[in-house]
């Protein structure tokens, strides 16, 4: 590979190992990328579908307009608090490029979304890590000290699935110096969303962004809709900085008709969280050490057990979950909680696994 | 507006300005985004209500699969010289997140389409502008020499609609120290295009790239799709840039369907050629001067009226056309070419109010 026509950071970078799609056979047990294994809502795939017009040869709203309108109907915020991507891996990307110049600091947990220092690399930003407690609790009180010019925080936090209390989110956008945004991808999962989440706190501070996405609850991964809400000063330099037309007509339709069927979703969630906690249990009987997760999977480990050759083993008989070769997280399986059939064949598989060694 | 979290290069930005996207009451005519007047393929539509099931709730491919197969077999280009974006939009962002440092020269021809110098304000790079001659065409024999890491033309070039000979791009891609960047989002509307693409270029020079979309001849602006054709090191640049899951498999669906119709493509766009040619005729006739255009658009000005003032005259009964108040382009319209009766009633409403002043 040639790189000489390649920048700076690009040519030094490792690049962002997503989770393996493997093709879907009808014995594939998919649990590594946390995708929802219900549907998503009938009325975002009618919408689809009505939107297959040729009005396709038009461009499609700038400013999500629709889509948006559902967004601030549910939610009760008005609309120029809230910005909407290509997914939320767009917005993620646009973070650095709006609020940060090359050589910045920026602060991240360790661990924490895998993503970020890719982001962070591409934009030649210098990551300062606040790391984690041995229970992977994250360091509130020391944040604000770490300074730099975006904090990003995944809660529940990924990939441990902790859930850190509102009062110290609060407490750390109060005194962080720069731009900090709560990543509530996985939200919807928690025993209590409404009661834990940090949109309350949204227009109170004016250096908080909070980000959700249609791709877990919603389950919608496949059509990339993210959306976030902010201060307006925040939300009118991420429309500045975006591409024109960055979220297409049929995107745009499906995650509108989604948001306005929530009790769909809010089922769906409720489903999972059941799952995970007979899940956890089963994972426990089996030796496995669970941290506890308000999110749509669990991070496991097993003393005694290489994580590495049980994900492995697991692939080789189609059953896909997640191992991360990090530092701290090299002896843990990060599991998405699938359907109660596909947890069954999980655990029968890894009983046997078990047995075996 | 506070902009205190905002990083340098966004707070002294002006933004890019997209044509209006006027509401479609049945009288308006919409000539000012170069939109095709024509439907999609029906069976890209057909493709959309297809991807339209619960298999949504899954990842899309991050390497377009099918549509790069699509591409691939249509071009007779292998794969790994194909890349896919969200809109060329995106293609054109990640240039510059690329290919270039903060800084670093870059060169632009002027005028040219104008998203570009907000894209290279975003990164922070440095822009060289070639002046075209009086007739707008291109100094292909001063672009070598002026250097930079990224150079960028449009062919046929926006908002002219000329069109540059092959060989003087051939020359310039050899001797251009950067990456050379050909844009041809409207070749299709070309007389020949198969004989002034630089296509058959692509994989000689390990510094080109060849933009191409399925906005403009494939009529599908609101999926947001765009592909490009490069050297493998260079699409192996671009893939590790960019969002993992960039573009969404409904988007993806739609545009491998229009691509393997493409036969559907090429009935509109001839339509759109014929239609330019008459359209080129009766502005002559009102007494406009119109350059010479293989685009879907006619660049246009009237010695004695006043372009800017035209354009709101127009604009008022509901026949929307673009205006640039740039330099050297301030006393042109921008008029996409619309369907028969489209034109036919832009000029009984120009004729009118030519007469009345």
């Amino acid at each position: 590979m040639d790189k000489k026509y390649w920048n700076s950071r690009l040519r030094n970078m490792q690049g962002y190992t997503y989770g393996l799609q493997p093709e879907m056979t009808p014995d594939t047990v998919k649990l590594n990328t946390n995708e929802c294994p219900y549907p998503p809502s009938p009325r975002a795939l009618e919408a689809v579908r009505a939107a297959a017009t040729e009005r396709l040869r038009l461009y499609p709203r700038a400013l999500w307009d629709d889509l948006r309108e559902a967004i601030s109907e549910r939610y009760a915020m008005p609309r120029e608090r809230i910005f909407c991507s290509n997914g939320s891996d767009e917005l993620l990307s646009l973070l650095f490029r709006t609020f940060t110049d090359q050589g910045d600091p920026v602060t991240f947990t360790w661990p924490t979304y895998s993503l970020y220092p890719v982001l962070a690399e591409a934009q030649g930003v210098v990551i300062r890590y606040a790391e984690t407690d041995t229970a992977f609790r994250i360091p509130f009180a020391e944040l604000p000290a770490s300074g730099g010019r975006l904090l990003l925080i995944t809660n529940p936090n990924a990939p441990t699935g902790i859930l850190e209390p509102l009062a110290a989110i609060e407490a750390c956008v109060r005194d962080f110096p720069g731009v900090v945004v709560v990543d509530e991808a996985y939200i919807d999962f928690a025993d209590n969303p409404e009661a834990v989440t940090a949109l309350p706190l949204v227009g109170k501070y004016d250096n908080l962004l909070v980000a959700r996405t249609f791709s877990k609850s919603f389950a919608l991964c496949g059509i990339r809709a993210g959306y976030c809400f902010g201060h307006e000063d925040l939300v009118a330099a991420l429309v500045l900085a975006k591409d024109s037309y960055n979220l297409d007509m049929l995107a745009q339709a499906a995650a509108a008709a989604a948001m306005r069927d929530c009790g769909w979703m809010e089922a769906n969630a409720a489903r999972v969280r059941a799952t995970r906690e007979r899940a956890a249990l089963r994972f426990t009987e089996l030796g496995f050490t669970v941290l506890p997760s308000q999110a749509n999977f669990l991070f496991v480990t097993r003393p005694g057990s290489d994580a590495a050759t049980l994900c492995r083993a697991l692939g080789e008989r189609h059953i896909h979950v997640r191992h991360f070769p990090m530092r701290r997280l090299e002896q843990f399986l990060r599991v998405s909680i699938g359907t109660d059939a596909e947890m069954e064949r999980l655990f029968t598989v890894l009983a046997a696994l078990l047995e075996r060694s």
